[in-house]
């Protein structure tokens, strides 16, 4: 176990997160925010402080067993100590409450257990919804594309695996790094025009920028009480759109910028994606006209919003969709273990793997049938490997177990069934909002710390598709 | 595909279905029921003119394919046929009601729609509690033990697997035909011994024949509106110890009444399910205990009662546990899904299953951290076939995307979040009461037509272990 090689990394990646604080120590500074901005400078130092004296040890051989407990260790490192703003400003009281929010922001869920945001100082605001962004590509893209190390060796695979953007890696250019590069670009690119057309739109500079970074984070914190209920449909209808965007592979949305329109609708993820997109849509507002009545063309727009809004893990709302129908919330809880593409910035379980995971049971249930079949599991039109298929068996196994494990053990706290069924859900699955008590215009605060440590384990688990947090807790992993 | 055959397996087990509706009627003529008379004798005679014409063919190969589609057929045949007598009778109003119950019986669910169960007349009670008994051990076992052709042919391994008592088919004696033989004769015994001690616990004759059927098939039909009550603690405590029992796996029970007790105990199932009971006990009796108060002994007398009720499915109730803290409410629905063991009376997951899922998701993980390792699933010892393992993640995939899809279709009633999904696991794993509306002192009538059909559908689909009844909806498997 090369500790050395470990410390090295994760300090540098420390170094980075204290650079990316400074933009919140220039707005708590400009607005005259004491508490914050002195929260803000004590954080950089600290952080600073021991990330420093990290080195570049002699031996860099790195192996798949310490690319999972980087990774693992970076994101609780990372979270935790972004959350020491929180802490320090007093702007959130209460350790668990600084710990959940601090790491519901680098998970990119969005669950909050602040009753009043508005009150926030603007410095703390702006570091919430850039968590969001930090998060969203990934600790991963920072180690890629910045340690000279990772250049041409096989370390980023390593880190790939063990980051695990769905289940099969998709590379836009052959070397890892360019093609982390290339996904900043594309990041960057889309969520500085979506700033753009908020502004167009009539939005404030601060709501926009904030506004942007959780949807490109496809995070949800927002500056609002009401999330976005009080702004414009013109402004609520881009964001729909942007949130659908940010919910496609980065693979796709490189084909896309290159105008080559047919091989990205070639892509067989990004086809069942549109068609879930378009199908959820459909079926709730039919539902909803039917029990609630209405006009046709508002319920569709409120729809849209929602329904890329859960599937995408954002968790913004334009309305309280605990009033729908129970087969309209039933069919958002479905899009919330769903999840939108691998490779997005999205959480749950992701599309391509659903899909991997219906054709094996096909085949499974051809092969109970007729013994000596043998029938292979295809996407995109090539097979897929046999180990893939055991990889996305084994997450859903793991998955079902850990939201299962979850729910028993925030029951204690004794709230409703659908509360702690979607409050589990919604933070493993990094969505932010569920139903009941932590609905879209509900929040977490009513939970006892121990159900909040739970929830902020799970944001984690969620976010890095399981694996590298269950393996900091196995013994076997940190062995040579 | 050799329906002459089909057709003359299910002929046969009609007319025994007939010959078991006897003792109804005889119970409908002496109690001078007319209405239940005259609908057992047009049921009888209807079975038998409908089965009378089957002839055995001179063809009778018969492959896997065949084996699921009639364990599916006949399951079906049967439930809808033995729902006949409520329907002929008017005791239940409403071909759907009568449906919903007679299947619920069949497939020893439990779950009714009936308001006032006390109402109905004794030949009815009656067949509503012998289903239970004959659903118990299975068509299988008629199939087996009374057909000719199943003698030291292939058909009956085909039938059972098939039929699947769980993940890996324990043999007690080397012939099927023997072994089919061996489990009526533990399965009489058991049953006659509870009605015994029932009786000399006071229980009247009426109550103890159906309550021992019931606690025997792990049914949970009882003729009393308020379950077991108002039961003395004393018939009470014999009906935990029975449904405990007929939660472990005949195989078990064989070795058991041979006094080769290190044997059993040697039996990893056995012993894993012995650990549930007991920590389930315990975990809730103290949760209940914290949160409500109360004395220990009788504490611990009703939680093992619910407890032992729900894991093997019977569905029973001392009290309505409805009351009780989420926590404890939660652990019921993991035990509802858990299920007791396989090749025993009960459904749902089973412990087997969950046992070797449990170890080969354990070898998922290991693999991952150390590709070239080669782990091997264990269990009593034995390694356990890939196959094996493979199936258990086929069932475990239709498992989930059966339960969520029945979910979304019952949310179209509308009722609450608890309600519909405490339905659809109580009816798919075969339990009959759940948390909320269909509580254990509520009932299933509220639900529309569709919603009834859906859960019948789902306590078929979960009696049979999923595949039988998926395969009569693929093309495939009615080709030759």
């Amino acid at each position: 176990m090369n500790f050395r090689m470990i410390y090295y990394l994760i300090g540098n990646i420390l170094r980075l997160e204290a650079a990316f604080m400074l933009p919140a120590l220039a707005i708590s500074f400009a607005h005259h925010e004491k508490a914050s901005f002195w929260a803000f400078l004590g954080s950089v130092v600290f952080l600073l402080a021991i990330s420093l004296p990290a080195r570049k040890p002699q031996k860099t051989a790195f192996y798949a067993q310490e690319g999972f407990l980087v990774v693992g260790l970076a994101w609780i490192v990372i979270s935790l100590l972004g959350s020491l703003p929180f802490y320090l400003s007093g702007a959130i009281p209460g350790l668990a409450n600084c710990i959940f929010e601090g790491i519901s922001g680098f998970s990119t869920t969005g669950a909050s257990i602040l009753q009043d945001i508005e009150s926030l100082p603007m410095g703390i605001l702006y570091w919430r919804s850039f968590s969001h962004w930090l998060g969203g590509v990934g600790v991963l893209i920072f180690v890629l594309a910045i340690l000279p190390m990772a250049k041409g060796s096989g370390h980023s695979m390593h880190l790939l695996r063990a980051e695990g953007p769905g289940p099969r890696a998709h590379k836009i250019l052959p070397r890892m790094h360019e093609s982390a590069k290339k996904i900043y670009g594309i990041y960057i690119f889309f969520t500085l025009l979506l700033m753009v057309l908020l502004l167009v739109g009539g939005m404030p500079v601060f709501d926009a920028v904030t506004t942007a970074f959780s949807t490109a984070g496809t995070g949800g914190f927002h500056i609002k009480n009401d999330s976005m209920i009080s702004y414009s449909p013109f402004l609520q209808g881009t964001v729909t759109f942007f949130m659908a965007l940010f919910g496609v592979n980065f693979y796709v949305l490189h084909l896309i910028l290159l105008r080559q329109f047919s091989k990205a609708f070639a892509n067989e993820e990004f086809r069942v994606y549109l068609l879930v997109l378009l199908s959820a849509t459909m079926i709730i507002s039919a539902n909803v006209l039917y029990h609630q009545g209405g006009n046709l063309l508002n319920t569709l727009h409120h729809v849209a919003f929602q329904v890329a809004s859960v599937i995408t893990g954002t968790g913004f709302a334009t309305l309280d969709y605990n009033y729908w129908p129970e087969l309209s919330k039933w069919i958002l809880v479905v899009l919330m273990m769903l999840g939108a593409s691998a490779g997005s910035t999205c959480c749950g379980i992701k599309i391509s793997r659903a899909v991997i995971f219906s054709k094996a049971a096909g085949c499974g249930i051809s092969k109970m049938l007729r013994p000596r079949l043998v029938r292979l599991v295809r996407m995109d039109g090539e097979v897929v490997d046999d180990q893939v298929v055991n990889g996305v068996f084994t997450f859903l196994t793991y998955y079902a177990l850990i939201t299962i494990l979850s729910v028993v053990l925030v029951s204690l706290d004794n709230f409703s069934f659908e509360t702690t069924v979607t409050a589990v859900l919604a933070c493993f699955n990094n969505v932010g909002p569920g139903l009941g008590m932590v609905g879209p215009v509900g929040n977490y605060h009513a939970f006892s710390d121990f159900s909040k440590l739970v929830l902020s384990a799970d944001m984690l688990i969620g976010r890095l598709e399981i694996f590298p947090m269950l393996m900091l807790f196995m013994p076997s992993a940190w062995k040579r």
